[in-house]
């Protein structure tokens, strides 16, 4: 038997690393096609809360959002929610002018899904500390997957396969928590 | 007579500049103390209709939100709808970073008043071009004013007085359509 996870997503790298994580546990996961409200505010979870319980509302089912960001230390925490926007006007090389000559360049990546249904919105999270690269490496991925190296590792996101970035990627953590909450959900008496 | 508009926003700096505007056509602008809904979106207009709406629905009363911008030319519009919160993270150094030998310093700042009430949203805008300065000069206004020059002048949003920055600026522009609506509407039959 197989569930279908519907994610508020017009982004299909996203997509597919969160369907490789759900398959793992009989699940699938699929674009929804509604709009999304995406609200500002400084933390994952504000935003993908306000998404995904605005969407349910709309489309009167369970309806699921992923939101993620990318926080560097050194810039105190930015472009955190807004890293979409930031990469679309700045790119990698803005970023990396940002840094030029810093000591630090810790980061961490986050991801927040929310799920929203009769049983109110849950939420699933994944982080995964790393540093940012000097130069972009790999042409996986997307975003700044190129410049993020996770700890315990020398290469990219963007030099990994999508099978070896879930090993390490905050999307994938939070996916394998929806996961074990699907599971757990299915078992309940 | 004098009438008063209200405007949810927390940030004193922007309150009295559109005071100022508004006295001159016989009505302050007071803090509206109510919560302000805030999307990402890559239109200020977009935003302050949204916040705009939501906030008079749920006072009850008629509410104006502004929200500016500032979208610097090289930098594909960054910061654009996000200024405040690169202004918090990178500062005015990390915006002249991005900056650093870059022929083009041209720059926009935009300012969207959305005025929601019985009579629908009414939206009334300003802008003003002008170049980014080398370095931070002045020590008024706020945000990225000591780095904004404004078309026609030397000095810098943050080196002249309210007043004088008022006769350019964005938010002023803005707030002087707002008035002539106001003028209207108390003429009208």
């Amino acid at each position: 038997m197989t569930g279908l996870v519907l994610f508020a997503t017009g982004n299909r790298h996203k997509l597919a690393e969160l369907d490789a994580v759900l398959r793992g546990c009989g699940y699938r996961a699929e674009a929804a096609g509604v709009p999304k409200l995406e609200l500002q505010a400084d933390s994952l979870e504000e935003i993908a809360v306000a998404a995904a319980a605005t969407a349910y509302a709309a489309a009167g089912r369970p309806i699921a959002v992923e939101d993620a960001g990318l926080f560097v230390d050194a810039l105190n925490g930015f472009p955190g929610p807004y890293t979409s926007y930031v990469y679309k006007t700045l790119g990698v090389r803005g970023l990396l002018r940002l840094l030029e000559g810093a000591g630090d360049r810790a980061a961490e990546f986050r991801s927040v899904i929310a799920y929203a249904g009769p049983w109110g919105v849950k939420v699933f999270t994944g982080r995964v500390r790393g540093t940012i690269a000097a130069e972009p490496r790999g042409s996986g991925g997307f975003g700044y997957d190129p410049v993020f190296i996770p700890e315990g590792e020398t290469r990219t996101f963007a030099e990994m396969t999508l099978e070896e970035k879930n090993r390490y990627s905050h999307r994938a953590a939070a996916a394998r928590e929806l996961c074990r909450w699907l599971r757990e959900a299915r078992e309940a008496p």
